[in-house]
């Protein structure tokens, strides 16, 4: 079986939500990020990745794959029916290799990452003075499209979903982009997403903070 | 023709290499990154793209394509023949693609953009502080490979190439990691590699200070 290493409303989001779109049973491991540890056997988690990040997909040949974007096309390509990635050869899986990167180079990384993992320094003026350029551009895009890429639901928006999400908890008010406020609460329509969420929101309860 | 957008030494130097290395034709158009004017015809490079940031590649029908994620695997599928990138279906693809994610968000957004972007104020410490362990990766990886993905050259090494080519100029010295100095050796002793380094290096002489 699949199994995915994740930590309760970290950037694995999108990957559960993948998984389940996508009606693939996995084993869900929980981690703690701060400590590095595998909770249910009390492992150290660099020993599985030594990157130390979620998510972290362990193939049905044992073989680990890291990296949101990668993990994401992975698991919509296992089940290409879905629709969770357009076919390979189709022009428009560059547009959702576009987005996968978007999302995780200039809103979490830029962004998100530093928000929840630095202190507040002085190092985090930067990243937030450039949000709202950066958010404009999804923003418009969506001004007159429900999906990130063609006309259905992707593993694209699982990602933007993830990070829209987070952005409150961050300190920006999303309602300043109507358009991204009105996907948000979209994607939150669909039941797999609620689930997802109503899931990892309760984990979290039970864990000490934890981050983007 | 296609036409890339770019900026010497900036990111959009791993497409230049790609499509090089691919023997593909394109018009080369230099922006001013600062003050996002396209150098030829004096242009606005935000009417191009407006996120404003190299590189967008113009496709054969027009349309742009940006990230340098997907530009890269989109330029690499022109040409299947020359394994720029694992083809479509093939497991490695998805190899491909994490090391894509992971250096376009974990070393070049996490660490070389603030660095060339944000003054230091503070803001640099933190990111600084990460990249030890950050290129920790690639190092173990490459310790006893000679490429990334496989067994020969794909879109991956131009992208760490060029980001190799910028932490010396953002104060980090790579010979700390020796499969990573010697990699980078190896790759700029690749005639491509070589002469697109030296074309736009001649260009950067040229022009006032841009960054990563
Ligand atoms: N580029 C990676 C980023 C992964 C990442 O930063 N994960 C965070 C949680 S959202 C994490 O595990 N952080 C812990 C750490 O970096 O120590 C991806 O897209 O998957
Ligand atoms: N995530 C993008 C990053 C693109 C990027 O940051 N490009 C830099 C040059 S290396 C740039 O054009 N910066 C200008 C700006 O952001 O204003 C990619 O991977 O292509």
């Amino acid at each position: 079986m699949l199994q995915l290493y994740f930590s309760p409303m970290a950037c694995s989001l999108a990957s559960r939500i993948a998984l389940m779109e996508a009606g693939l049973e996995a084993r869900y491991r929980v981690v703690h990020l701060r400590t590095k540890q595998v909770v249910d056997d009390d492992s150290d988690f660099r020993d599985v990745a030594p990157k130390g990040a979620v998510p972290v997909l362990v193939l049905e040949n044992g073989e680990r794959l890291t990296e949101s974007a990668a993990v994401l096309q992975y698991i919509a390509d296992l089940k290409p029916e879905t629709g969770l990635a357009p076919r390979l050869g189709d022009p428009d899986r560059y547009r959702l290799q576009e987005w996968l990167s978007f999302v995780g180079a200039e809103i979490h990384k830029a962004f998100l990452f530093p928000t929840f993992w630095y202190k507040d320094d002085g190092s985090l003026a930067k990243p937030r003075a450039r949000i709202p350029q950066t958010l404009s551009v999804p923003s418009a895009h969506l001004a007159d499209r429900e999906f990130l890429v063609g006309n259905g639901f992707t593993v694209a928006d699982a990602h933007l979903t993830w990070a829209l999400l987070l952005l409150r908890p961050a300190g920006v008010d999303i309602t300043q982009w109507p358009s991204l406020a009105a996907y948000l609460e979209r994607m939150q329509e669909r039941p797999v997403v609620r689930e997802a969420i109503a899931t990892e929101m309760a984990l979290r309860k039970t864990m000490p903070a934890n981050a983007a």
